[in-house]
């Protein structure tokens, strides 16, 4: 297979509107937006001077690449539509198996960036991990060149690999937020802002990041001093989930200790 | 009561070395350092020109602020040895009352930095809040000028308020660094390295600190997707702590989404 060049986008959400950026930057040409909302469609279709569509089947055909860029379930409802042949199909999902695809099309693939988009925040794509997979070894190799023009880390990863990360980055990402969550509420309950904790959750991360997060560990449930976990739970008494997570958690950072 | 000047360092750790460096900085003079370790004791004195004591009853008497940057069992045997009269005595600690100091020194106070501190990373220290509180109003006022010559942002709490602001600190800082210490073990086992969470970790963070983690959450639990859920639930089934965590935080961000 040659280069990956011509491109079809279905889908004009963060990931689909920020990969066909990335993809514009690294010299490919997008010929087609498609998707069901018209203004995001229109305004992708319009940045990229491509095409547009707001109808599944008349995707122009004979490009080199059909990107989902699709919640899990829009790609089930819209795959079947699509009526590719030998045109190579791939989505963007951390958790869907790439033989979903596999009735709807002769060459599939995944090409799944490891980062949480956003549509207000820019995100630097040379720093995304790309893990692709493909149905056969050239579609591989020709999604692997195509990652490596966007980004500095990219590597194969099959379905079952792709759905272990995607796990890892929920507790990555939206579990570590969750925390900033409930911290936000606790801190909000005393009178005191969110801006408080900002200096505290830039250094833990990159205090993880520098030092690997069981090296930077720090606190209570740590260094197993009981008496503060109790009385943290006791105050926790009106905040009964709250209460259930810190325990939980103090227990899991406990039992991490134990096995070194 | 004049500026606080002179000051007498009680722990030689992490904590007790930073502020004091911080003190040194903001034109405060180390007048003596005491601990228990010797090496680090002679090692902060020397740094500071201060004189130094492994022995807590041979504390020179006298000076502005005796700071006591101990963990809150030492804080507890250590006190009662420090036979102070009117000298103002604090204690760093997020967790523990300020009345534990009343039964042996007559001006007590505490001042708190909400900061994960660690030897090997020094710390801007001017980003830093500081929590202050004294039994006297003019021991507070000489606590918040100290704090104000550190720090840009200095407030007064008392112990309750601290101990709650110290609860949402577990969870802002050593409950999001267990969710990484967690996402790295999951990624081991895909055979990936830690490396390729780090542009996650780093974009989570700040995306939290500029739109606020409600608005930043992203992820299956935030869009309630079950299918999903399940099957990363079915895939923890040889770590049912990971597990318990995964579904207990899901059902959190869920019920925060309803509560909207």
């Amino acid at each position: 297979m040659n280069d990956i060049r011509n491109i079809v986008i279905i889908g004009a959400g963060n990931v689909g509107t920020r990969l066909a950026h990335a993809f514009r930057d690294a010299g490919c040409r997008i010929v087609q937006v498609a998707g069901r909302r018209n203004a995001a469609v229109k305004a992708l279709a319009d940045e990229m001077e491509a095409a547009m569509t707001l109808s599944f089947e008349e995707i122009v055909k004979g490009q080199d690449l059909y990107l989902l860029a699709l919640p899990d379930d829009a790609i089930l409802e819209v795959v079947p539509q699509l009526g590719l042949g030998h045109e190579l199909l791939v989505h963007t999902s951390g958790s869907m198996p790439m033989d979903v695809l596999a009735p709807y099309a002769e060459s599939i693939g995944v090409f799944y960036p490891l980062q949480t988009f956003s549509s207000i925040r820019p995100v630097n794509m040379a720093e995304v991990p790309v893990l692709v997979e493909a149905g056969r070894i050239e579609h591989e190799d020709a999604l692997l060149a195509l990652g490596r023009r966007l980004s500095r880390v990219v590597s194969v990863a099959d379905s079952t690999r792709r759905q272990r990360v995607h796990i890892a980055a929920v507790f990555a990402s939206n579990f570590s937020n969750h925390m900033y969550a409930i911290a936000q509420k606790l801190m909000a309950e005393s009178g005191f802002d969110f801006e408080l904790l900002v200096p505290l959750i830039r250094e833990t991360a990159l205090k993880a990041i520098e030092m690997g997060p069981g090296a930077a560990q720090t606190g209570p449930a740590k260094r197993n001093d009981l008496k503060i976990i109790e009385k943290h739970l006791a105050m926790l008494g009106n905040e009964p989930e709250w209460q259930q997570i810190y325990a939980l958690l103090s227990k899991s950072i406990d039992n991490q200790n134990s096995d070194k």
